[in-house]
């Protein structure tokens, strides 16, 4: 008999004949002896609608009241997952975060776990009983209801797995697992049986959707095993694991692309010490999240730097620049949003010389250009045109062997 | 300075324009110095959606899921409604009813409050915040969500009121008061300024939709004062309090129809004791709502034993009958669910003698047969063809000279 912690997405509860398939499988594992903790996120596209709903009702949306209203999402999924569950004999309950114990932060929005006190839930489970827990929400220390933020279900998953000292944290999702490249890219993109930690969190970083970064974060600190997998077709699907020593490591594991970023290139700037500095403090002061930098070599005395931003953050960032561009004596600043990343991703990189000049020998041979480039012990990221990133893609999943065997 | 207590009705808040409103004017109520605190409900017929998607998902749906679910949906207004206080200025602060204390008993779907402890909510008003409560809703003895039943956010305000010491209790709904008649059957209906809590809950009783019974008697009670007035013209509504000994009472106050009923008529009975017992008995133990009950003089021995209940338990009663027929000796049962039932009420019938005599010439007049009749100190109650209801109030409305003046 296991402890099994099992997370569901909002795809695979939104609607009443997915939901019942959902219990028809925790149904399943209960029959055969298991013992089940659900988390489980609001049905389909209910946060989408309820934050559009906020945002025709008001202009100011306090924090504690939108943590308010999107955990609603999650208490209907949760109270009729239960019910699904009762029509196939299954005993089951319902918990809020706070029910669950899930203790947060006051941060609202994006609250973090602080502790979790999982008494409720253990007494269900010696009950023989199913409990289900509404995804990413918790109380905080001021007794409030708060939202962990858009993927926080993989992160109130992994929590309830920690503390319940759970065999295995299975994350069901509308995907059978993680791929060595996006599937709709690349059509022989394998599925990964295995994917390290420190994997996932680069892959994560470099544009992989799901599972959600800081649910990843979070299993690694606490040592939980993920495992990936869909909900639609049961099969085995990625585990997501510490790094087996025992193990040689792939060379190159995925490759990942990621379109969300722009770039912003501030021209002209006095090569002096504190100039840099100064730029990326007042965009970190205007929460700007920065990701690659690169500054080009000084000719006569100035340079230009080029940093990436989000789509969203780049009206923001050119105006910070635009701000500072007396002070730091900048001569102009070019947008540019029509680019893209391309990672490549692999453990066995650390300890394997010239795979850096394999992926920029693939991307000449394809006639693409390299406009930035970011490194990692495990990572290799380039910035190029938009438009050339599935080609990119393409092309180096082939170089590096990636396809189904 | 006055502490109001307001409710608001799902119609009140029932789109994003409505809800604007709504903040439009609790905040008025602010401006002039007033504390006030909201009690509200779901946003239109959100209720109903909810309980249109349980029956989708699930046959079997366990109390405590039912008021995770439908509690969900108060939730979600309060949230919205304290966003959009916060636009206008107002500080506000939602609370669900376990945050704000209301504490009921185990019987999901339709708990009973137990006790209030309003102290978060105390809280929040010495703060200069409006406390935003979800309505119809609280914490079990079980530390379970519980839902107090449909129409439950008028008995939340009516708790609140008493336990917070409130100056008022506001029923915020969408008629703008108490009618001598539907003002759709009656249109020269009048507004009453003033009801005594009897005369309120014989009205109930007899049909009148709004405010909830149960409100009314909790606020009898407590002895809470409920103005029961429109959220959409802000005009002075009906007064709902103690009967004043010093005001002479109208003889007839309103004329109340209500066409729920069924009649069923069990045949040919012995006219011995304790068969009426058995009958009734069995009923009960069904949890079948019998309202009216007549006997006919006995013929031969025989008699019939007509009864009503709502039209959704007339299967379940024509079923205990038959199920009894051979233990009570009946000849047989006639179901008949084309009835209404017509009232009179007025707290100066007491001391009238001839209402009844004045109401049964005025149904003759019109030539309406009166099929049963049931009577209180204060209620006189016809049951007619229901076809003939709307010509019934009418005419009595008429008779006793309740329109405008």
């Amino acid at each position: 008999m296991s402890l099994l912690v099992q997370k569901f997405g909002g795809t695979s509860v939104a609607d009443a004949e997915r939901m019942r398939l959902v219990a028809d499988s925790i149904a399943r594992n209960v029959r055969r002896g298991h013992q089940v903790v659900v988390a489980v996120s609001a049905m389909g596209k209910e946060t989408d609608e309820l934050l559009r709903l906020a945002a025709e009702v008001s202009r100011e949306r306090p924090g504690r009241e939108m943590d308010m209203l999107v955990t609603a999402g999650e208490r209907k999924a949760m109270a009729l997952l239960c019910m699904a569950l009762h029509d196939l004999g299954v005993q089951a309950d319902s918990f809020t975060g706070s029910q669950a114990g899930i203790v947060t932060d006051t941060d609202h929005t994006r609250a973090r776990i602080l502790e979790v006190r999982p008494e409720r839930l253990r007494e269900a489970l010696d009950a023989g009983r199913v409990p289900v827990v509404g995804g990413a929400q918790g109380v905080s220390t001021d007794r409030d209801v708060t939202f962990l933020g858009r993927g926080g279900t993989d992160t109130t998953a992994v929590a309830l797995a920690h503390a319940l000292k759970a065999d295995v944290c299975e994350i069901y999702t509308d995907v059978s697992g993680v791929f060595s490249a996006d599937p709709r890219v690349v059509p022989e993109a394998r599925r990964l049986d295995r994917v390290s930690f420190e994997e996932m969190l680069e892959m994560c970083a470099a544009g992989c959707p799901k599972p959600a970064m800081r649910s990843v974060e979070l299993a690694r600190t606490f040592g939980v095993a993920l495992h990936v997998r869909s909900a639609f077709t049961w099969e085995p699907g990625t585990w997501i694991d510490e790094e087996d020593p025992e193990v040689e490591q792939a060379i190159v594991s995925a490759v990942v692309s990621d379109s969300s970023q722009a770039k912003l290139t501030v021209t002209g700037v006095p090569d002096r010490p504190g100039i840099a500095a100064r730029l990326f403090r007042a965009l970190a002061q205007r929460s700007i999240n920065v990701d690659m930098i690169e500054q080009n070599v000084s000719i006569h005395g100035t340079t230009d730097i080029s940093f990436t931003v989000p789509h969203d953050d780049l009206a923001a960032a050119e105006a910070v620049v635009a701000g500072l561009s007396d002070e730091i004596g900048a001569t102009g600043a070019i947008a540019d949003p029509e680019i893209a990343t391309v990672s490549i991703v692999g453990a066995g990189m650390r300890t394997e010389p010239g795979v850096t000049a394999a992926m920029f020998e693939t991307l000449a041979a394809e006639g693409i250009n390299i406009e930035m480039i970011s490194t990692s012990s495990i990572r290799l990221t380039c910035v190029v045109r938009a438009e050339l990133a599935e080609r990119a893609v393409q092309s180096l999943h082939r170089a590096f062997e990636l396809e189904v065997a």
